[in-house]
């Protein structure tokens, strides 16, 4: 913690949180803040919370009541408090939370720097719908574009959960210079009338083990466990928070029992001349991408 | 094989072969025509033969002597003999080749439908260059740009080796409608000088895995075996190819002192349905990915 932030930093101890999300929300930010302070106890620089841990889900039904809970940047019930945790513990604190903007809604995370600064909002880019996700009910698609922060411990680039399954996300960050990717995440069982459940554990954190790969980047993601219930529908959170080094190899993964912390250490420095040497950023071909930029491939 | 081009392919069989490239052109030849046949024979109807088969991997080493294996498309010694066994098996055939065009050299795929007929050709796009992968020396960077193809037994995109880690390229083809992603490959051991060797075996397959999972598309790679030398230089290709499924659940894999055919029984109807469900490609967001037409990020 004694880095300066105008050097580069070399190593990081990373935290991941995975928890339950009960209906009172005051609890639950308690709980988030006990756990942000066992975590930076046990030497956590950069403590990832899951998304929009607060409240439980609510996305998983499509009601107008739950509109309260978004609250502009500026006048945030308790975005500044976790400023203050991450000054006071001298960590660095990406905070999801549900925001408004005059009428617009968006999914988004703050970003604090390890003196409690707010070095700047990221807005969710990709809004999933499906039964029991129904974010495209609540949230427009993010305008701010993929965000990158140089932190007192590393630079970090922070996607929010369906984010985590498109490489475009992955790379925009990675061509930022991104030391770490950090995914907040709100992910659990399909309902149980879908005819067939994939493996979705497993893909979830196969399409991030992707982006370490491509990108030779540390990619984490931290999610919150247990049944959450609203009425007829209920959603099974499944943990399975994990890092993995910039090779795809798992440093750490949390069982869906598992409430508490997740560390890894993470060798920054190993990491940048391994993606050097393997010349991904050099052998790219823009002129060749353009098909990219378009929804259905038609160039 | 009673399939019309007109009607839309509901499945299909895959056959990689992973075979042992030695120093006769010929003997490598009859070698990948035998394995070809014995794949078709077993149901076969899309072959992968591996990267470069007709010779051990030239790119160990920068010898000037070896451009006089490349050759023009239309004047080629062994091309349109792998078109005439697609002819005769009922087989779609990519077939790797070192095309010569004018005074410039290519690492190209020539596609051959079931019919025989050619479709048309891609040129590697990502050129690697390290020790004992010294493509640069050989290779220009493909100009034909990303390439899918509607074959008898459904749309198939063929990227090359070092293609096979560029999320861009697998994306490309994906937007194009591929059911399927093929990679002939040659890769294997780090030159014994190199400090620490990654386990790029398994590095390699989660790349893969992670296009599978982000187009919700099947993928295959084929891979050569053995040891190859060129004087002091030697290099142990390691095998390990394999096809998943749209989810990344691995379907066939085969191990590095295995020659022979691997298949897999891909249900392309039951993948599309999955893709579309999962909603990637409706919630792309093209606006937000101007970075990505860059080298540096820059826009």
């Amino acid at each position: 913690m004694s880095q300066a932030t105008n050097q580069v930093a070399q190593t990081m101890r990373l935290a991941l949180i995975q928890m339950q999300v009960g209906t009172d929300m005051l609890a639950n930010l308690a709980k988030a803040k006990t756990l942000v302070r066992q975590a930076a106890a046990a030497g956590g620089q950069v403590i990832l919370l899951p998304e929009l841990f607060a409240q439980q889900y609510f996305c998983q039904v499509e009601r107008e009541e739950f509109f309260h809970w978004a609250h502009p940047v500026e006048q945030h019930p308790f975005l500044e408090d976790f400023g203050h945790l991450a000054a006071e513990l001298g960590v660095v604190l990406p905070v999801s939370f549900f925001e408004r903007s005059g009428p617009v809604y968006y999914n988004s995370v703050a970003m604090f720097d390890a003196d409690g600064s707010r070095l700047g909002v990221y807005r969710k880019s990709h809004i999933p719908d499906g039964p029991g996700y129904e974010e495209k009910y609540y949230f427009a698609p993010g305008d701010s574009g993929f965000k990158t922060w140089s932190t007192r411990f590393g630079r970090i680039g922070v996607g929010i959960c369906w984010d985590q399954w498109f490489p475009e996300c992955a790379r925009a960050m990675a061509l930022q210079g991104a030391d770490l990717l950090l995914y907040p995440t709100a992910i659990g069982s399909e309902p149980a009338d879908q005819v067939s459940t994939p493996n979705t554990p497993a893909m979830w954190q196969r399409a991030m083990i992707g982006h370490a790969v491509h990108n030779a980047v540390y990619v984490a993601a931290a999610n919150r466990i247990g049944v959450e219930r609203f009425d007829a529908s209920s959603c099974t959170f499944y943990g399975h928070s994990f890092a993995t080094d910039y090779r795809g190899e798992m440093l750490c993964e949390g069982q869906p029992s598992f409430e508490g912390i997740l560390h890894a250490d993470l060798d920054l420095a190993a990491a940048r001349e391994f993606r050097a040497g393997m010349g991904f950023f050099r052998d790219r071909r823009p002129g060749l991408y353009q098909a990219l930029l378009t929804l259905d491939g038609q160039v």
